[in-house]
């Protein structure tokens, strides 16, 4: 499907969807999946949401209300899923039946049957506020609070340089339905836990500066990640890249004993994108991922020395 | 001047213009100043712009290439400032000479001659962008820079309960002129200095919770204001409202012995204004600020008693 159109001919024609979120669900997924949920509902469709993982407390306003319906689904949906690998344990289940993948990362793999990226969209949500549009389907103020959670989470509340005047224009008209976008930024960004602050605190401390400074690595032992929720340990990610001066920011969470989960965050014109890829990961270009599995130390050598060789610092 | 036409016939009909910025100088003040004056200059006219402070190195992108070209001054323009009190020096020189003050605060003085304050604009960048508009000036990249800039500096990014639709509107009108606006956001929002990371630190464990943590207060002592520079520091104020559950957030900076500059920021439904309105101070809804003039002890018993007084905490 290479249009807008075409996906709202497949989805007035038929019934009974399944929209599937990817794991670990952030902003963007679960504001993209209840977004086109609720709009599929609201023109007369059977629709439910699925995720592989619990959906955190603070998307509640997102989900309230839309209980599953279905009793069987003819048409299963991905929406901001870019790998089968996103969706653990639904993918067992339903990766053979993915009929249509909405996507904004230019890594899609493409997994499902048909697939619509734009790499351009700073957010999957965009895309949706499209498709939505071209449904014929008014935006609805529980609609309108979706689709904004997906385009202000994914650009750091329109800080980042995959904003485009499109993300603002967005932004207005779902403004203009009346939703309080200061009370859904609070609680996606102004809202820390004491533990949370706590634990950054400690990760400030032990930061490691490389390369002159330009880089930053922050490692988070799996007692640290004990004395605050998992989810209120995304935020230490953005910390990374707002030192003075730092380029490319590295989180390691420790999963278990010699596996580490990564994350970077770059600036331009370094690719964090490039180094996971290296690393066998991937994802924007400023925003990646990748997984190593080797102590601490040795870890940290074959990171620094895949930084070095990609960016060439 | 009761319309954006009358301002610009006011414009298109002098020259020799001084642009006034409060002091302390932030993104609004700077970005209304700098924008305004090269939109003069573009159109013909001759303009400079003053402030009473050092502007800080970070502006230094909207103020490139823009130094003093008038000998004298024919009309004086205030932008950001909403009482003569924020112009400590260049009240004494310029007060009884404002011809024209150009604002987004509803606690305007009213000391100019003539006073276009509109409270709904998230920033005065925003009425600024309509002048220039209205001059029939084109919006080149280092005007929109400026614009930018005191937009989102004034929201927190589009986070705060200021924004409406129009903020997104003018931001995507600015973004098509090809400006890096990832770029402006980092120098204001994502660019911390190690020694502002440690008083952050610092702050943090001190800080005090009252009302059943619906309130902390901050105290930046001289010693840890001299570990950062001045500007540093600002970034303290909103790490206030970040905290869970927190609803009014106060951070005290002793200036001197017994001297305390005082800034409050509040969630609704609790106003800041109404608070350091109490202390003799003011500012906007939610963020705004006073000074109290007693030893800390007593300056924290007699804030705690206004926020009780005020809010019915």
């Amino acid at each position: 499907m290479k249009s807008i159109e075409t996906i709202c001919e497949y989805l007035l024609n038929g019934d009974n969807y399944l929209i599937i979120m990817h794991d670990s669900p952030d902003g963007d997924t679960v504001g993209s999946g209840y977004a086109l949920c609720r709009a599929l509902r609201a023109i007369g469709k059977r629709a439910d949401c699925a995720c592989g993982d619990r959906i955190p407390d603070k998307y509640d306003y997102m989900t309230d209300g839309i209980g599953d319906i279905c009793t069987t689904y003819d048409h299963v949906i991905a929406v901001d899923v870019a790998t089968v690998g996103l969706i653990r344990e639904l993918g067992k289940r339903y990766a053979g039946r993915i009929e249509l993948c909405i996507d904004h990362h230019d890594t899609n793999s493409l997994y499902a049957a048909h697939t619509y990226v734009r790499g351009d969209a700073a957010a999957t949500c965009e895309i949706i506020y499209d498709v939505i549009c071209g449904l014929g389907c008014e935006i609805q103020p529980e609609i309108a609070e979706c689709l904004y959670t997906g385009i202000s989470t994914d650009t750091g509340c329109f800080k980042y340089s995959n904003v485009t005047p499109r993300t603002h224009i967005i932004a207005a008209e779902l403004m203009k339905t009346g939703i309080d976008t200061a009370r859904i930024n609070r609680i996606m960004f102004d809202t820390k836990s004491f533990e949370q602050l706590r634990v950054e605190s400690m990760a400030l401390e032990q930061m490691e500066l490389l390369f002159g400074g330009k880089c930053v690595v922050i490692v988070l032992t799996q007692q640290m990640q004990e004395l605050a929720p998992d989810d209120d340990l995304e935020g230490i990610k953005a910390i990374t890249r707002q030192i003075k001066g730092v380029q490319i920011g590295v989180t390691m969470r420790e999963r278990a004993q010699g596996e580490y989960k990564v994350s970077v965050r770059s600036n331009p014109p370094y690719s964090a994108s490039d180094i996971c890829g290296a690393l066998g990961g991937g994802g924007h270009m400023y925003a990646a991922g990748c997984e190593i599995n080797l102590p601490l130390d040795d870890a940290k050598r074959k990171l620094i020395a895949v930084i070095s060789e990609v960016t060439g610092l």
